[in-house]
């Protein structure tokens, strides 16, 4: 017998991985990393009440998951002041995006995104078989106007954009967004990934648009709550959208007591209210390692900050190998014109003077 | 604005949900389930190794996964005497099976299956595009020449076989399998869904199918290992095939505690080893129990055993209705022949005579 072909769309793929995780960095490189400071995971820890939760539920698991996720979409829908039928539980935003990939990107389908964003959801979309157009950033943002322009210039089905965005940090208010959403063309969904919402301006986080059916909102537990290793991420849209999502999910896929710990996490708002603080003073003070270091901070609304090395691309990317050298771990945004940039996780404070170290080391290093 | 429509192949899905979880039927009948027998769970519970490990690794939630699953593929490759390359983790097998429906169904392949076997095969496959053909039981088992003629007649690309098989309970021997496989079309993937193999007898368990490069073995935590909350599965196939999966998956998807916890369950063989005693134990307390009350045993290789009414389907239906007033979960095959039988997951031998006495009273009831 001889192995059995793929699918031609699947044989069509581009064999990417859109991140190495740090674990296999430090396998390959033999050098353990100190400072986790590239996933923009939060150094602040998970809630208490959350990792309770996972202790106090651990011999519970060998029941499956409830597969309608109940619980943790009332408690959702109650926070977001929606109903439970507007909320859909996935595995990490990215399991979302796979998701409404397959509902909208069929073959041929244009699908816009940011040349240089986020890769994960481009490397869904064309595993649905989208065709991918990718508008760069300008002046450090995502160009809400050049995207809605490519997106009816290709009578787009799906539109990506992040906001707060990664990995510039950048961020856009209520009624740029709403504007942006209301330019696209007929029969076009919008992906509003807002992973980063509870660490941006109000403004940004509550911005009201549940009179455009056409967008999808999606939130995770992995960035301010503090659970990425737990993959819980929800989307906020249509009931008729959700409904479409329940013809492709993984009805089981979801972890019992990971569902249990985002809502223990949801339900602790002093513990995420002081988080939200520590991040804040961190943000100084990483920003001012980054600018005494002779960095140009890209403002953010985020749990990271990038900065400009304004050396290009490969000055960048031996800046992050002999970090990396140094048990440091840090990532960077991929395509121009944000190339030459580098982009740090923010850690709690008493962190940073160790982070300032290894970065003066490295330029020094480097020359 | 509207809502935008679904591709067209998404539109012409049916709206199916392959299991109602039993919490949606407490959540629905008003009665809580005191006897929870419906999903092939592990009553016996999860290793005290993995629930300790859970505990442990809770404050660690924070970091993503490892994308590369790198330590519970090494100790699955060891487990299996594999490498570690022949090793994919996954969201439970169903989740698998979404991947390799995705990797081998496309819109007009062939895809072959058991009627009334497990339909969450059949619900990702459809979603992949596949045109399903479904051949059903005979004689309680599934008929292994019938399935391989089928694949023959339709040049199918991929085939579904369960074994030992969930609903029935039935099994075939290595050699049995062996046969079927290379019985299969050239071209053709064989997803061999093992969910309960670590119950089999060694004969189907310890098959050696390592010269058969189209036989995709998909295995699981959720059964006799007790962690079906924590949604941990896994794939040993050809690298070749598993590098197409890394071009369609949620690299970052997997939970870490999860990946943690399901390696300290492998790892825990002594307890596996009197885990699986006590199942057989009440394999034949269930048996008996049924048997007491009339009904025909099918043979079982599983951690539940189906049994025939011999009254058709509405009147197991209707003991299943009867059944959940009593706050006793449990399910039946859905589609001929089988569908007059009901299926009961094994649990601890203690809690025998409570679903006996309950099925009695049913029986009684519907008279």
């Amino acid at each position: 017998m001889i192995l059995p072909a793929f699918s031609a769309a699947i044989d069509r793929l581009p064999k990417t991985t859109p991140f190495v995780p740090p674990e296999a960095l430090e396998r390959r490189s033999g050098v353990p990393i100190t400072l986790r400071l590239g996933a923009n995971e939060s150094l602040f820890g998970a809630s208490p009440a959350a990792v309770a939760t996972l202790r106090a539920t651990a011999p519970e698991v060998w029941m499956y998951p409830d597969a309608e996720a109940h619980d943790l979409r009332q408690a959702l829908a109650a926070h977001h002041s929606v109903s439970a039928d507007c909320v859909l539980i996935g595995a990490g935003i990215d399991g979302l995006l796979d998701i409404f990939a397959r509902l909208f990107a069929a073959p041929g389908a244009g699908v816009i995104t940011t040349l240089g964003g986020y890769p994960t959801f481009a490397y869904h979309a064309r595993a649905a078989g989208g065709d991918i157009v990718e508008v760069p950033y300008a002046d450090g943002r995502v160009p809400l106007k050049m995207l809605a322009a490519q997106a009816q210039a290709h009578k787009a089905r799906l539109v990506y954009l992040s906001n707060p965005d990664n990995p510039s940090g950048s961020w856009h208010g209520a009624s740029a967004i709403r504007q942006f959403a209301k330019a696209l063309p007929e029969n076009c969904a919008l992906l509003l990934d807002e992973a980063y919402a509870e660490l941006a301006p109000p403004d940004t986080a509550d911005a009201d648009l549940s009179d455009l059916p056409h967008v999808i909102r999606l939130r995770t537990f992995s960035k301010a709550y503090g659970l990425a290793g737990l993959r819980v991420g929800y989307a906020l849209a249509h009931p008729d959208i959700l409904a479409g999502a329940d013809r492709v999910r993984n009805h089981f896929g979801m972890g019992r007591p990971a569902m249990a710990a985002a809502q223990a996490a949801l339900g602790d708002r002093t513990w995420l209210a002081e988080t939200l603080k520590d991040i804040a003073q961190s943000r100084e003070a990483v920003g001012m390692a980054l600018s005494a270091a002779g960095l140009r901070l890209l403002p953010s609304a985020t749990n990271f900050v990038t900065a400009e090395t304004g050396r290009g691309r490969g000055y960048a990317e031996a800046l992050l190998a002999d970090l990396l050298t140094r048990g440091v771990f840090v990532r960077k945004p991929a395509a121009p014109p944000l190339d030459g940039c580098i982009r740090v996780t923010l850690p709690p404070v008493e962190v940073v003077p160790c982070f300032a170290e290894a970065l003066q080391a490295s330029l020094k290093a480097l020359g």
